[in-house]
């Protein structure tokens, strides 16, 4: 039988001393399953992964999970209560412009040594001691007479009790978007189990995100072993989960991320397998050096033409940028925004005003249906 | 034969010294029709007037006004250039608060004056003293040694155009939100020509929009005859128009506000009748006080359940609150947002995740079918 | 003896569910004095009046008050904890640009019904009226169906309070500001009693401020009586106190606007005579109408020449606006701001770079001296 | 003789359609001098490197360069001319929180080539492949058919300018902030010439600044030389100023950094030797890595107690930190902040209410007296 508890947990502090908090949901595994940690709100404005886990503490409900799950719905309040406008500005501190997902732990330096002292140690012992490891540098830096900054305060504290965990899912939305997946690449082969029709392929860098704090060490780890001569694999999944649009919240639509997300626990062991019916779904994916933006060549107020999550041919238009100061002038009234290769627009800004610059579009290039995709 | 120019004007300086500019378009009338001034997008994330004023300018030019007409696209540079995340924050001066709609001229106190002056004046002499009155007061203004807010610079530049015309539109957007438009009570006989689905009926007072600004002193010239014993009809009309939703831009959709526009004008006797295809659209009304707003309970993120322009009964959900804090405990995990009236949503606020208070929706109630209306 | 406590007050729910909470501290009275109520940092970048309540706390542990007293610091969460870049973006809600000190409620048409009801009842019957009455009303709203603004949860809830006070201060700041004050006209003969340099002589209006809504509506009960005959004195006190600039807390320097406080509860009874040694200070005043804003003549970077708070001759100086733009051109590189009138400057913007119609000062014209004040 | 001419240059383009433009200054070197590069206000708050280049201005009038000269001032219009309130939101991009001081290019897998294929070449040949190579980057950088970012607009094309001169200055301010200067440690011999008080060593790391992008090509260049054994110089000196605090301007204290620029330039044959009066000063210096941060332990309103620019003994307090909502509880009323060595506090953060996590102060540690300090 499984248990489920609900808590918060502190992870800073208002001028005026309110405690910043963040809730925490756990039910307890029934068996030997891998342990799971899934998030949600990182970024304040993408809201729609609350509802999916909503749905996922109603799945495990009926249908136990075998190990630990850890469940964060809202995780960043200080983003999702700022406002600017009608909107959430919850995609960084408002104080430095740092993002809310650059500001997690990986110290690289870690993994060498400790492939060379664990060389020959079993496989739990080595992941202990990498968690080990990890969380004594986290408290660490938590405790430095110097002090950390707010997203650290969050993100570590967060970070701690993902590090625990053999799974680790990470919520998000874009800003106008369908639905996509990062895929670390060594896991392509699980991805289209998600169902999410575009996919990025990432390799095992870190550059703060949790997903890539949370497979970097692993991944590398697998790599240091393998330089040594053993064959250890990356005992941690980690992917980014990107469910639609920012501010907007459809808690029906968000049992299909929920089935799919169950489809991907059943085949990892944290589910016993049970019937899922999840919508057909063609699926795509690309390398990350082929997930391109698209900057406005010059500034503007745009329709945005191309449907998202649709392959485009090279030269047709995505978008129009009108110059409506050039009205009853000689001037350009319009332009058409085209690229020279065939593209899939994953998404696209959120305002029709734009300066020269503005980011207008995320496509995929040079794209390929994704293995074991449900449609033949 | 009608001649069109194009022009920029100088509304203000930015702190580096570059002029903040807008275009004017200027069409010479061809004969003895009313002068007409439309502008747009002086709220910086409502784009879409700017769309219907290119498709005007399409239509003057086959169709010559016989007013004079002058057409200010993009009219708040200040707004539209201001970017906060990836939104327009274009509804209020950044630094003050103020709403830039709300910064126009006038000083009721003149009219009384006037009325008593010109009380046996012909009704053109009465205009042109009106408008020379108010220009006096607005120039004056703009001299002050004590100088004028930037939001003034920008107000009453525009104003100085707007005064000059008979007939003054304002072209707008909601956040989210269904086509309406702002009625003066005395031209509601007119309104249904716009062919815009809801109508909101307001009173002469003012309080400092460029509708208000334009008609009032007009309405109240009115009154002060006819308290007098000279009837004299308002002399000017005025509209804001509100085109649907903000960070929006469809130049195909705006083509019938601009059609609908024509037909007001046509009836007014800008221009001359031709045929004018506009879609059967059912038209509703109530007064200003019966337009209601929402504000939320509680905190908690949002889903928008109504549709927007179409009615609905008392008791019926128009949202469902959720409080994502709250699962797998025993405390209320979302509630619905009910009316005791019967409503027509007009619009919605822009983001999902709201605190305690903020502005949900807007409504319609006692409403009513507009009279004149297109639908049997 | 006075026993003191302390507490929170709900004022409002966060998007995420957290409570939105004001400090409460009570003083119980020892005796019949007058009751007091006293709030600072309503617009979240001014902390000092914290300070100050801070100091009054010592001060009336040793020194009971003989009425009861309410204090309330960082008065406003919302407007505390919203950062924009390095600075506290407090003045206004950021969602509507609402000032958070321009919602408290006053609805004058109460006043000449109860002026009519209790014209003849005893003075103490008449003031408990006013209250009931006026708290009615309050509860009506924050229980309307529709709901109220975020800022209205915040201002009508400590407008309960305050309502039930005899005197109501309200600690604020400038921008970079001397010290001043905002003084009722019929409480002119008082004011030099806080000591504070510069004053400003307000009439009943109602704009929404706390202070206007604490004593506008016994100022037109004493006029509404005396148009019926009957001499009613203003039965509340209310002051809006300005402790310098913004983002500025020195502890040290706001003892001595506590004794200015302290003297001024002297003379009304709150606080039994005891020595209080305040610096000398010459005092002036001027009536709202001659306290007037200099908006910037055009865009540029700025050095504010004129100390605050010091007389200042026509055409003499107060700021030199830059044009680096022009460096090395023919063009004029900077230029003198200057009035055409004597003037005390009494704060200035903060920031050095300006668009054309920025609000750079405002300033005391046709200054006098406070009567009363210390100084021969 | 020298000629001076002034000129725009067009770095982006608003969504209104204007232009957005940097003034630039050229002197034409009256021999075989340095050429010099010096730009201001890159981050929009920081006002007064456009008061040194005033001074500079009239600096090079009286005594011409040697070498070409490019100044600009007022860099980045797009941060001066965004505000938040009353202050400048002028450190970041709004859209995306990018630091408009991150964006600038350098590509090292140049270098190496470079050193390869120029391994024999004469220095001013080496000189011309590098600035050719950069150069072609930068244009192929601009002219992607994917476009760059606004913020590359802006530095890309600043850069080209840069990348022609043997002297890049880049003047700033910190936050509230004593005077500092960023010095490469090649060149910490010649930082003194300056007479700025305090100096943080950096290495030849490239983060996007500036003054990176301006000098790592030509460190890593000369030590990639080295590594094949030959000894070229770092041909390129770069320097960050920071000139006091945001938002202030001083045209007369900005004198004092002029003429410290002018001896710098003096001693690399910019200038002719002349009298030159500069205020003694003393200069401490420690290295990048003992530069720290210190982020506030808790939320609460600050006493910022420590003098910027003064040595601070280990656990002597550098800021008082209250919690106003613990007044009249048993509660910790305010707490001092200490750290366990000794410091130089050089700047802090410029509100009094912070949560926690703020960056409150920076400091030198291990810090000691610059070499070639004029004070005995
Ligand atoms: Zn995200
Ligand atoms: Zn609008
Ligand atoms: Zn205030
Ligand atoms: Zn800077």
């Amino acid at each position: 039988m499984t248990t489920v508890s609900s808590d918060t947990l502190i992870v800073g502090q208002q001028a005026t001393g309110t405690d910043i908090t963040v809730p925490v949901i756990r039910f307890t595994g029934t068996g030997n399953g891998p342990s799971v940690y899934i998030q949600a709100n990182i970024h304040g404005a993408e809201v729609q992964g609350n509802a999916v886990i909503h749905h996922l503490v109603e799945l495990f409900n009926c249908h136990p999970p075998k190990g630990d799950v850890c469940l964060v719905p809202m995780a960043n309040p200080l983003g999702i209560n700022q406002k600017s406008g009608e909107f959430t500005l919850g995609r960084f501190d408002p104080i430095t412009g740092e993002n809310w997902n650059r500001q997690y732990h990986f110290d690289a330096s870690l993994i060498d040594q400790l492939a060379q002292s664990h060389l020959n140690a079993p496989e739990a012992e080595v992941a202990a001691a990498l968690r080990q490891a990890m969380g004594v540098q986290i408290d660490a830096k938590l405790a430095s007479p110097f002090g950390v900054k707010s997203g650290q305060h969050l993100a570590l504290r967060l970070q701690k009790m993902a590090l625990q965990a053999d799974i680790v899912l990470d919520l998000h939305t874009g800003p106008i978007s369908a639905r996509h997946l990062y895929v670390p690449s060594y896991a392509e082969e699980r991805a289209h189990l998600f169902n999410i029709p575009l996919n990025i392929v990432i390799p095992s860098d870190f550059a703060g995100a949790l997903d890539e704090a949370s497979f970097s060490p692993w991944w590398q780890l697998s790599d240091a072993m393998a330089a040594r001569g053993r064959a250890l694999p990356v005992l941690v999944d980690a992917f980014t989960l990107e469910l639609g649009s920012q501010e907007y919240l459809n808690v029906a639509s968000a049992r299909d991320d929920a089935l799919g997300i169950a489809r991907y626990l059943q085949s990892r062991g944290v589910l016993d397998p049970f019937e899922l019916t999840l919508p057909k779904t063609t699926q795509y994916a690309c390398s990350l050096d082929n997930y391109r933006a698209i900057y406005s060549p010059c500034g503007g107020q745009i329709e945005y033409l191309a449907p998202l999550g649709e392959p485009v041919s090279a030269e047709h238009p995505l978008a129009r940028i009108w110059h409506f100061d050039a009205l009853a002038t000689s001037l350009q009234q319009s332009r058409e925004l085209r690229l020279p290769v065939d593209v899939i627009p994953v998404l696209h800004f959120a305002s029709a005003s734009v300066r020269q610059g503005t980011e207008l579009y995320k496509v995929l290039t040079h794209y390929y249906r994704l293995s074991g995709s449900d449609v033949s």
